[in-house]
């Protein structure tokens, strides 16, 4: 069973505890630490640096694990944690903790240290170690080469099922996956794949030439993260090759690091959605500047597009002058053409997002809102009539019912076109923000609202 | 390399020349199908469906495939169209796909069919197949029950490493997964776990009740399958068993399906952030009456909460009176409060979601929060102020700009204290939508702003 909150709280106090000059002795805790995974230490100690800024209780906690099992626990920290315990670590070892993470977190780490750390990391490495380490560490950020492993299991072409298994054994300790394997032509051109499943039930003396699936699902080392983890997720994989320009295969991406990254993709589209910018770590942990820059940006250029609906409301004076009440319903009016609009827009960005909708469904997209936001507007105007009839009697009911339907629908409109606008002109879609689109829409609804009054005021 | 649009496009319209009547052989086709994956032509199948209504073309298609390739064809489709298929073959055939689909996929289409077709088909099954599949059928939607399949390895406690092997390499064709094991006791509990690549490194005389791992990571039967899928993105699973109430394995649930969940839910949160309520398949294909369903409910509400913003206006029309270029700003303060309270609920909804923060870290984020959005109205206060000078004097930038810092620092103080009020009891955070918390600001806006206006005018 995974640990619950309350477990976890629990082994903190303990660990903090066992940690004081008065404590226990901290060796006593060695067994237990023995029984936690490794996630689970890593989150325990991201709590104790985050609340109590416990950082050599940290580096005393990963002192008492073997080097493979405190190298896991470093990677399950976030960046900035890492950074701040490899700072008060000697250079010796630091190289030891890098050498047992995997490639891909090894590659992580070293680019946030600083110029000279690297440099003195590196002068100490084995000459193959530094060149894999420099190779991954070059990749740029969000895309498949920088959340890739070089850890996998290569076969070279021509050999044998029982060769290919005897290789298998021999990586097993240090591949990341042992259960997709690769096969290579001499210039390292990926030729074929196999899964270990295909392999263990082969005939010992074939070759992997013969039974390999030659048709290989591969990605570019340049393809965008987001992108890799769509391919992992639709043909089920455990793990994607990434090729270089050359065909050559350069690395695979494990299905836990595509889930990841499904699941951080996820994070800033729901944050774009709202106006937000990319957050470079979870909100309980990002920095208060970079939190504050990341909302106001949209949140300023919001109020000037806001005062569109303000100049709507002054150049519309003289209609309100003719009949006050129609000002009780202005909020209610313009709030719903917002809110069903940002209703369509997000259905859209969200279909875009994960390949259910295309800019060629525009069309039909259009025909099916025109629909539902057609009935959602005679819905709501029904709801509204009684108090529009309450409130200013029948002529206000009329103006009110009749600007609600075609606000509303307007106001979908809007919503459902503007991300696919936007993807034409090579504009993330995920811009056509609640924010931006309830901001459009409320200019608009003045305008509609108050040009419906004016014609039905000046008819009566 | 997986198929881009174009490529499926045109596959598609070969696909269909093959299959009209003056086309060519279809059995030219076949070859052709061979090199294409299953996932793609179930994808260009479920367009031809939608777009054309070739039922027939996709049953002929179906037809030239072997039959386990139709199954997995079959189970890449959404639900409804393989129900529309099925619906089109005899019961022998369906009997067929059905043996050929996983036993996660064939629960799940067999919970579709009518409960005649039911009986005709559980009547033809062997005793084992049918009990297996009512079992799986039987558990509750969107809980581990009905994602997990029943095809994994189970090696009993007892056996040697080579006994393991051999096991694995008979059941490799069937299980989803061969490369994580699970160790049964004779009453079929769940007493330990290895991986494929542990045993394959093991000396074959030792047993595995040795060399197995006996903390294992599971889940209840009961579990609801976001939960599901966060253990297995947690820990970085293949798989995760699934055990009753009495420790009894009975599934798992593979790191393929954890991601779909994964995916589906950020969906669902997307959506529900802008109060859209759980579709139950993508905007491109759910039926419109549903649509509509899934939307209306909150819009109509939201109308009913606006009238108090309304009521709010009609107030403080005396205030208004006294400055009618007050009303120029109203929609600019409440569009900014309610951007900036939107902003602060859907952090905390995907903290929340993902974990990142508990409820009992409401007290550091409301510091944060605060400090955030203090700086943030104090921005906005600032663009603002010119234009209060330039359209009504100092005295209404004065309240235009207090108004301003007030209002986004109340505003986010409520969009960030809603979801953890929800948490608290027990209603989903989600709950907190964009809208309802624009709405809720929209009318505490209208008095703030009313207020101070009243304030400092009836001071000067």
């Amino acid at each position: 069973m995974s640990l619950n909150d309350e477990t976890l709280e629990a082994l903190k106090a303990d660990l903090l505890e066992a940690f004081s000059d008065e404590g226990p002795n901290k060796e006593a805790f060695v067994e237990r630490l023995s029984e936690i995974r490794s996630a689970d230490i890593g989150e325990i100690l991201e709590a104790l640096i985050e609340e109590d800024d416990a950082l050599s209780t940290t580096i005393g906690v990963l002192d008492l694990l073997s080097d493979e099992r405190a190298a896991n626990v470093l990677g399950y920290l976030p960046g900035d944690n890492q950074l701040d315990v490899v700072g008060k670590l000697p250079d010796g070892q630091v190289l030891t903790l890098l050498e047992e993470m995997s490639s891909d977190e090894r590659a992580d780490l070293f680019n946030l240290l600083g110029d000279d750390r690297r440099e003195a990391l590196l002068r100490r490495m084995a000459h193959r170690e530094r060149e894999d380490l420099k190779r991954l560490a070059s990749y740029e950020e969000g895309t498949a080469g920088a959340i890739m492993t070089s850890d996998y299991v290569a076969i070279a072409s021509g050999m044998t099922v029982s060769q290919a298994l005897m290789r298998v054994r021999q990586t097993a300790p240090d591949a990341e996956t042992v259960y997709q394997l690769y096969i290579l032509a001499g210039d390292g051109q990926l030729i074929g794949t196999m899964s270990l499943r295909q392999l263990m039930v082969a005939r010992p003396g074939a070759l992997v030439d013969d039974i390999m699936i030659k048709d290989v699902i591969s990605t570019a080392v340049d393809q965008v993260q987001e992108d890799v983890a769509r391919i992992v997720a639709r043909y089920d994989l455990i793990a994607l090759p990434v090729i270089d320009s050359d065909n050559r295969m350069v690395g695979i991406v494990t299905h836990d690091d595509a889930m990841d990254v499904a699941e951080s993709e996820a994070t800033e589209d729901i944050h774009k959605g709202m106006s937000i910018g990319a957050l470079e770590s979870g909100i309980s942990r990002v920095p208060l500047w970079s939190l504050y820059r990341k909302r106001v940006l949209w949140l300023v250029l919001l109020v000037f597009a806001n005062l569109f609906s303000g100049a709507g409301i002054a150049y519309f004076e003289d209609t309100i002058a003719l009949e006050v009440a129609l000002v009780f319903f202005l909020p209610l009016l313009i709030g719903s053409g917002g809110n069903a609009g940002a209703q369509a827009a997000t259905l859209m960005v969200r279909g875009m997002a994960t390949g259910d909708v295309g800019v060629k469904d525009w069309g039909r997209m259009l025909g099916r809102e025109l629909l539902v936001a057609g009935a959602l507007g005679i819905t709501m105007a029904v709801a509204v009539t009684p108090i529009g009839i309450m409130r200013g009697g029948e002529a206000v009911a009329m103006i009110v019912a009749l600007s609600m339907v075609t606000i509303v629908l307007f106001g979908s409109l809007i919503g459902m076109c503007l991300p696919f606008v936007l993807e034409r002109f090579k504009v993330d879609p995920a811009t056509a923000s609640a924010p931006l689109v309830t901001t459009l829409i409320d200019a608009s609804g003045v305008v509609i609202y108050f040009s419906i009054a004016s014609a039905i005021l000046a008819g009566a």
